[in-house]
């Protein structure tokens, strides 16, 4: 952690799903324009998904994910912006940023454009407290520290390997928020970083996202979701509920807060509640089974961790619905492909 | 809770500890005037303090003090700002706010003099959010909700025993961090209030502090501190360590952020570092402490769940020092006067 400092541009990709034109490059040119893009184009491969000039960048079509991943593609979900696992899975960088193509450069209060992947790199080289609540929030911030009370022992922290960024304008509601609030617009910025306690689950979104794939990547797995699959928008979920119990059992942090984007539009809300219907009860059970769920400590690397929670996924969660077995089963599909892409030797381990 | 609003006249006391004149009160006028104060003179009672005129208020010095709980008296400190808690316990009404004299009213981003009273009491009159994080922060402000992916049956919350406000200017901070960073000063604004998480501590600094003494007034004891005793500084911190733990046990809320006041001045880090010498070391145990314990489900009422802590304080802490034996009898003997000057059947019981 210690000799790495912002830019890092040998060390960080940029991963986004889309399904169009990447016009919203344009705006971030100034700040992702010295990094390399790895695009995963998601529907039909035939499209022709237009870069603007200048963009160093890889693009992955469904044609290319099944030919990379053969039989083992059936865990990377199709039609749905889950599909950007995996971009994750190919990089080789120790750091990924995920963004979604409706999201803008935004503003701070000083009318100032915000520099999103300078914040989340900020974020993920210091140190997450995840053991004690500091009041002034991130102590590692400018200006910032511990406060009176506050254990000396626990100041050193522990190393991030997340970083949760926000949304100005068009908050992140579910479909029945959605419908009762239409109007609602986010235009509250919070001047805070903070590290998610130890044991609390929080709802991780993948729209402005950053994480140390050295430490995390394979547990963030988006899911099964889209074309095929009875449920849609829980896959971020889905992986922070996993990240967060894994990160909680190894020592490692996530940090939420800034950095903001600007979110442009709202996504049809009844369109939503129908990806989101039955998660929304499904959730009432995925809850208790994350907040119960204890990793046994021979499990000391995120794959075997992951494995041992898709066994837990299929024994308790199984039983809710068939789609439980399948989503078990893809997360070991998931690890196998990992292991395949980045072999343990090759693979940078963080240590 | 629902009948309640701002302003709350006749269910809120605001306790003032102090040892000299409450020159301070007059930027606080528009705001404090319209309630009644409780003042706790420290140190020598044959000194007068004066109250700018105008105010509404009983002063309590240490004859007082000793007239009131006679041999009880030796549970409120001496020459230390923790004889605020006696405030606490001759209070009559639902909500407690207590400042310190050298806090004054600070102003927002837009240079507007915050009513840090009015911004408490909205704290306190809508739900914390304990089980579950709330990335957008509270989910009861303006313009904020729960975010996608928050469970539908945590959203009513439950109800909030403590709001814990911040500090403009001079951040609290210990003697150590004082001494390494003697020209640091908290100029952040964070536009938030958020419930600290169940299961995690936090450091409560008893600066800006108000609470809803029908719900949790028994555990907001601040110790034995002062003169005649080994440590100082961690009266507050000791206080809200037993507060957390018995919210936890009881599924109340405590809620930290807004509202910010404009702490004044330091205290002298060398003073201090004497103080809070030892309480460096203790705090090293009475952390794990406080994190492992434990209350029995047959503890239903703050007054049961602190006289069981004071129980395991004596055996579990009693080991580090005398002091925590002498500590402990102590929060039996704050429950006892308690209970003395609000006779169970006459005190409100906040349900």
């Amino acid at each position: 952690m210690a000799a790495s400092t912002f830019p890092l541009k040998d060390e960080l990709d940029i991963v986004i799903p889309t399904i169009r034109n990447l016009d919203f490059l344009e705006m971030w040119r100034p700040f992702f324009q010295p990094y390399h893009l790895i695009i995963v184009q998601d529907g039909d491969p035939s499209k022709v998904v237009k870069v603007p000039d200048g963009f160093d960048y890889e693009l992955y079509n469904r044609n290319d994910i099944n030919k990379i991943l053969g039989p083992k593609a059936s865990c990377i979900s199709f039609k749905d912006s889950a599909c950007r696992c995996f971009g994750y899975m190919v990089s080789k960088k120790k750091y990924i940023f995920t963004i979604d193509d409706d999201c803008f450069v935004a503003k701070d209060p000083t009318g100032k454009d915000i520099d999103a992947l300078r914040q989340h790199i900020n974020n993920l080289l210091h140190p997450s407290t995840p053991y004690f609540f500091n009041t002034l929030y991130d102590p590692f911030s400018d200006g910032a520290d511990f406060v009176r009370g506050y254990p000396f022992s626990l100041r050193e922290g522990v190393p991030t390997a997340v970083s949760h960024g926000l949304w100005l304008n068009i908050p992140d509601y579910d479909a029945p928020t959605q419908l009762v609030k239409p109007r609602e617009r986010n235009t509250r910025y919070v001047d805070a970083v903070m590290t998610i306690p130890k044991g609390i689950l929080f709802p991780m979104c993948g729209m402005n996202l950053a994480f140390d794939r050295t430490l995390i990547g394979p547990a963030m797995y988006f899911g099964l979701m889209g074309d095929g699959q009875p449920i849609g928008r829980y896959d971020d979920m889905w992986a922070g509920w996993c990240v967060k119990v894994i990160c909680d059992h190894l020592g490692f942090g996530i940090k939420t807060g800034l950095p903001y984007i600007w979110h442009s539009k709202a996504s049809n809300p009844f369109v939503n509640l129908k990806k989101e219907y039955k998660g929304i009860f499904w959730q009432e059970e995925m809850i208790p089974f994350f907040q119960d769920a204890i990793l046994p400590k021979e499990c000391t690397t995120v794959q075997s961790c992951y494995k041992e929670l898709a066994k837990q996924v299929k024994d308790k969660l199984g039983k809710i619905d068939p789609y439980f077995v399948k989503l078990a089963d893809a997360m070991v599909t998931w690890i196998d492909a990992w292991d395949e892409l980045n072999p343990p030797a090759k693979a940078a381990n963080g240590k």
